[in-house]
């Protein structure tokens, strides 16, 4: 597969991934403005896709702009940084890319070339996502059994990151040692990531894969049918609540009471350590259609609706937390405290 | 609202639920063979609907029959309770119906009109399904709290009955006494019953209902937004473990973890006392484009698909049962005892 996202001939070049799994089209943003309502509309999504999206919007941000002066440089990167901050408030990854992309044209004040600079260090974010996502199929796929059984939610896959996936990562690194024996999909609604991106590319990559609803796994899971959760995250709080698609906060409570391991996969750029807990991470909540309707099709009367696109999984429903720096177990106040200080 | 289920001009007339909400149709149904169909479509559904309509579906077969011996009418109401018996396997009401007019037709060997004595027995059938439904309503009430908000799953209202509903019955009923601040529905993948049908319902009848999608009830849950869980049963065990739309086990868990009230509301034709727990009920498989696509839209690719229709809630997780002979606590195999002499 092609990477998720990437520079093409100067522009940020996405698979489209609400045209998924019918058309497989590439889009070229070539304004800041495309490039976040593509982020908003959630053509691009997954949050170390967002971020690399992000740091490659700030490259070109600085390609399109016409400043002579370092401080002009600046400030058409900031009014560029603002735009895409304001696309979607849950994932960190987001943040943490624009922060480093604006610290390397900072230190670029004496640069002959400050784009290039730019373009190398969001190159650089592009590619230490791909080897971190690597990583961490290698340290997950130590946890999973023999013959596993794998439930996971949403998509957090190569589609939500430049390639291999996070939680899906894991999943394809134990695949390839010949553990996988099912992944079960959730489809994860309203916007059906599970269905559309997580069931196609395990499905192109040759992984068995099944499809289910989400009110489905309770069911699967009291047959015997699941061994162990691996889902992503959008950000990890500094005692190791996690925020993850709707849903996932749900499957972790159905993992405890049914005694399975509840695992999270995540890149160290998740962490947030300035926040003490899940209670800090805002939240977004999105329009009423996305559940009102499906595919297109008008399911419900006008009636209002509750539509938060994440939840917060509480840190003792969490078995562990697989990283590209290893695997961190529980109590998490103690054992991230060495990330921390990275 | 009219009634769900009726005899109308010598066919069994049903409102077509595939059409709601964007559309009020009724259907009449005018061979056993059409009657067979709208319940196997979900057309009509909803356990005590599926019962009420199998009843009038015997009428019908009495009323297209022309046997002129008694014997042979018998023949030709096996053979349509049959077909009928063959539509869906879960409800137990289908089947209390089905043995409740095949025993009025053999008791009918010396009537003078046998035919009109079954259409009589449907008729009773349907009218006592009103009476219990709202007695359920009185009973449950009492159960919900002032200020009451009430999360509910699949539809388990009018449209699932012949009037007023099972868990909506209590709802109702809670409304009418100025205690509902809120009903949160359950879209219920794959066939969203909450969304088209709950939804409009509540909507029609000026009753507050928020939608959300399945996987957003443990969020909300935990944000302290729902105080008790309402929920309707297609089959009930001797120990009390309940048959129910696929979903309910996972709230049913969900809810015990936030420590929160889960009801099943249910008439006594739920019950199936030949069954010591619910690992007899027969759960039905659908097929895989329920949840691969919906409305002609694609979600998802040609992955295999786990659709059961149903699921089973362990006793242990429900706080009491509400049916039109009061309402029944834990332990159920105790307290259910009067109803299995009935």
């Amino acid at each position: 597969m092609l990477d998720t996202v990437c520079w093409h001939d100067g522009a940020v070049r996405l698979i489209d991934q609400t045209r998924l799994p019918g058309e497989f089209v590439l889009l070229d943003c070539t304004t800041i403005e495309q490039l976040a309502e593509a982020i908003e509309v959630l053509r691009v999504r997954g949050a170390p896709a967002i971020g690399v999206s992000a740091a490659y919007g700030l490259a070109l941000a600085a390609r399109l702009s016409s400043a002579d002066t370092h401080d002009a440089l600046l400030a058409d990167l900031q009014v560029a940084h603002d735009r895409l901050a304001r696309t979607r408030p849950t994932a960190v990854n987001l943040f943490w890319a624009l922060d480093r992309m604006m610290a390397t044209a900072r230190a670029a004040r004496d640069a002959d070339d400050p784009r290039a600079l730019l373009l190398a260090e969001a190159e650089a974010i592009a590619v230490e996502d791909i080897a971190m996502c690597a990583a961490m199929g290698q340290h997950g796929a130590e946890l999973m059994p023999a013959g596993a059984r794998i439930l996971t939610h949403c998509n957090a896959g190569a589609l939500a990151t430049v390639r291999h996936g996070t939680a899906l990562a894991v999943i394809r690194a134990a695949h390839a040692q010949g553990k996988v024996a099912m992944v079960y999909a959730d489809e994860t609604r309203p916007l059906l990531q599970g269905a559309r991106l997580t069931a196609w590319e395990l499905h192109e990559d040759g992984i068995p894969v099944t499809l289910l609803t989400d009110n489905m796994a309770a069911h699967a899971m009291r047959q015997g049918m699941i061994d162990c959760v691996v889902v992503g995250a959008d950000r990890i709080a500094a005692n190791g609540d996690v925020a993850n698609k709707i849903g996932t906060y749900g499957v972790a409570v159905l993992a405890r009471h049914h005694g399975l391991p509840f695992y999270v996969a995540a890149p160290v750029s998740t962490f947030d350590f300035s926040l003490a807990s899940g209670a800090g991470i805002p939240i977004e909540q999105r329009g009423p259609d996305e559940v009102r309707a499906l595919g297109g099709v008008r399911t419900a009367p006008e009636v209002p609706v509750f539509n938060p696109a994440f939840d917060v999984t509480p840190a003792e429903l969490v078995t562990a937390i697989i990283t590209n720096a290893g695997v961190f177990r529980p109590p998490y106040s103690e054992s991230l405290h060495g990330l921390r200080a990275t």
